[in-house]
């Protein structure tokens, strides 16, 4: 056998997953520093959940049937216990609350990390990609619902990101379709049509609506009532308790964030019914930059108590931010290969005692490297290739003299730093 | 069935795997932070790779009964492909290095991550846990080992921990058995006997090694050169070359370190024998708080080469913290739960917009939570179960006042502040 064509194999990495040079690194690790510590600034705390999961946990109470259950990435242990990798930081969540009858709540947490899904590889759809969920377990109202929009917001600002917030209200579509006649059992199918308004216009949304066999007439003024422009607009057609409840949740939330947030209210907009309960928002970026979202959330008041199998309302509200659309927001070209701001280069073995002095110095203000490369081209041209800002050489004659030059790389300019003796 | 008896299991974790709730996580981050701030200060450059790789990846060159190779979690994607869950950062790295041919030396990269084992759970040894790892690939030399040594011992003291770094040279103990006639089979049993002189004495030592049919007189000469005290001493007793140029290495590494490190010399340590080339290093905390190691590597020159399948000689030198010594040195008694500073509790519904504004003005300078208790009491009890540094109760007096309080927690102590109007 030929070793190198039957190792070739083994040197790739899985498809859906991949390695994060230092290039990618830098940027994701910057990003995510903004993110942690914007979650810090509104009081979330860090919490961690395992990788590895019961696959029981995982499934919870959907059936293995379920898309989601057969993307979960199954294994055993010694114990041929039946395992498998979490696909999102939600389902931990709840069951870490599930499982704390003395949680103090509010609980507000954030949470970063890998999950892992075998599903489809398509472009921005990895196999073990990173989330980054914040949520606050067991607090009702809209008050702080506001308050998690203002730190969806700022985050985004701090990223650099223009960032507008769309919203609505799960409860509105549901009112305005139980205010027009439609079943409970109707509700999530005649949704799925509706969130393609955009997409095939209401000619479109009313066809497939009637391929369903559901009633046009009816789905036509659900329709109208969710095109309202306003929420005088749309207080006018509200007529159902479930609509109304929804628009007052609605518009209280706007009038706390109008101050903070850049917002845009869409009566129509749908995510996840059988979900949230409440309030609901997906994060844009505003110039259209790219058109995915990049962040979303809402309040989900019921998915904890199914979970835990009690049926209680256990109030919860988050966010999530999409690590890889921010990313593809933030591209810029002037990406660096390294970290290293000074690179210093000893031009003789003996000198390498002096230069750990001055890179021991310097480190109190900056990243600096020694590159043991003793030679001025190669070390240059490595200095350039990790992106350092200042090269210093370093020779016995420098020693000598007491002195040496840091060399600014993008400007050509020197300047002269003594040696300091070290006691 | 009864519901809540079935669902019990399923909100536990696996055993070996467990959540860090905020208080833990506190600490870890804390400590995370240093230890990356520090590989970038010594221009580490941040990298990472899967969790999930070909299982042909991890098993690497070791067969299937590998101890380690038995201990990885294996699962299949629905391609049925044989997949596994990384076991360290050490392969992974091998494997990068060894798909890039045109990988720009030398490559200085750090790794934080999660790695798997399934082996046998003990008190500190998890089935999930965190490597911490640093390693520069394509650097020959001592230089870059001493430069790793700053790092080292820089890290631990910046994270408040009095270290000690143990040095040997796996040089030294091949050299002193090769000079005393012992064949080059033997020296990694002989090695395992004489790692626990300190456990068992000479006596317990030689005992053992006779119990293995190979020679006591032979092996007490090499051990009275592996007690020297000093390199003088140590010199005195050399002849094999391999023992001489280890003794050379070493020598010079500790005279680089000796200004910023503080070491102890043991010319009997060993470590792995079959993966380590040259210096070896094992950190341990100062006044032996505890026992157990806190860090640890070497130079490992033939183990991406050996990986790659190459043979090629490919200079590599690692560090790697242990995260779980580390916060066991740590452990302080002054664990927060939450990460807040100030606590703004509105006293009703009408002021929350207020304290919008007082938490934005002062999330500048620190991290500001809202809690919508709404009651005093249970608000303080709240704010002191967080560790929150202070507390501001704003009502609707202090609106018509204009000015509101904001209370030390530790204190007592009151300051007044006034409400700026946001335009």
């Amino acid at each position: 056998m030929d070793v190198n064509i039957y190792r070739k194999m083994d040197f790739e990495t899985l498809k859906g997953t991949k390695d994060s040079l230092p290039k990618d690194m830098i940027r994701i690790n910057a990003a995510l520093d903004v993110i942690k510590e914007q979650f810090e600034k509104f009081g979330f705390r860090p919490f961690d959940t395992p990788v590895i999961e019961y696959f029981e946990t995982l499934a919870g109470k959907y059936d293995e049937d379920a898309e989601i259950v057969a993307e979960i990435f199954r294994l055993k242990d010694r114990g041929e216990r039946e395992l498998g990798l979490r696909y999102d930081l939600t389902v931990p969540l709840c069951r870490f609350v599930a499982s704390q009858k003395q949680l103090k709540k509010p609980f507000r947490r954030y949470q970063v990390g890998k999950v892992f899904r075998d599903g489809p590889v398509k472009v921005g759809r990895d196999r073990e990609f990173v989330q980054c969920d914040g949520d606050v377990v067991g607090q009702a109202g809209v008050e702080v619902e506001a308050e998690l929009m203002v730190l969806f917001y700022e985050t985004y600002k701090k990223l650099g990101i223009d960032a507008v917030i769309e919203l609505n209200n799960n409860k509105i579509l549901r009112g305005a379709l139980l205010q027009n006649g439609f079943a409970e059992a109707d509700l999530q199918s005649l949704i799925l049509s509706i969130d393609k308004l955009k997409k095939v216009g209401m000619k479109g949304v009313l066809k497939e609506i009637g391929d369903k066999g559901l009633e046009i007439k009816d789905a036509e003024k659900a329709i109208k009532i969710l095109e309202s422009k306003s929420f005088g607009d749309i207080r006018k057609l509200a007529k159902n308790q479930e609509l109304i409840d929804g628009i007052d949740e609605f518009e209280k939330l706007i009038k706390l964030i109008k101050p903070y947030v850049k917002f845009r209210i869409n009566f129509s907009m749908s995510r996840g019914l059988n979900i949230y309960t409440g309030n609901i928002w997906e994060a844009y970026e505003a110039k259209g930059k790219i058109s995915s979202s990049i962040g979303s959330g809402g309040r989900y008041d019921k998915v904890i108590g199914d979970y835990a199998g009690s049926g209680e309302i256990v109030p919860a509200v988050g966010i999530s931010f999409g690590l890889v659309p921010i990313l593809a927001c933030l591209k810029s070209g002037n990406d660096r290969e390294g970290v290293t701001d000074l690179l210093v280069v000893p031009l003789s073995e003996d000198v390498v005692p002096v230069c750990f002095e001055v890179a021991s110095k310097f480190r109190d203000k900056m990243n600096v490297e020694i590159y043991y490369g003793y030679k001025i081209k190669q070390s240059f041209s490595y200095a350039e290739y990790l992106g350092a800002k200042e090269v210093a050489f370093i020779g016995a004659k420098d020693v000598g003299a007491g002195k040496f030059k840091i060399k600014n790389i993008a400007t050509g300019k020197e300047r002269e730093e003594s040696l300091g003796v070290r006691s």
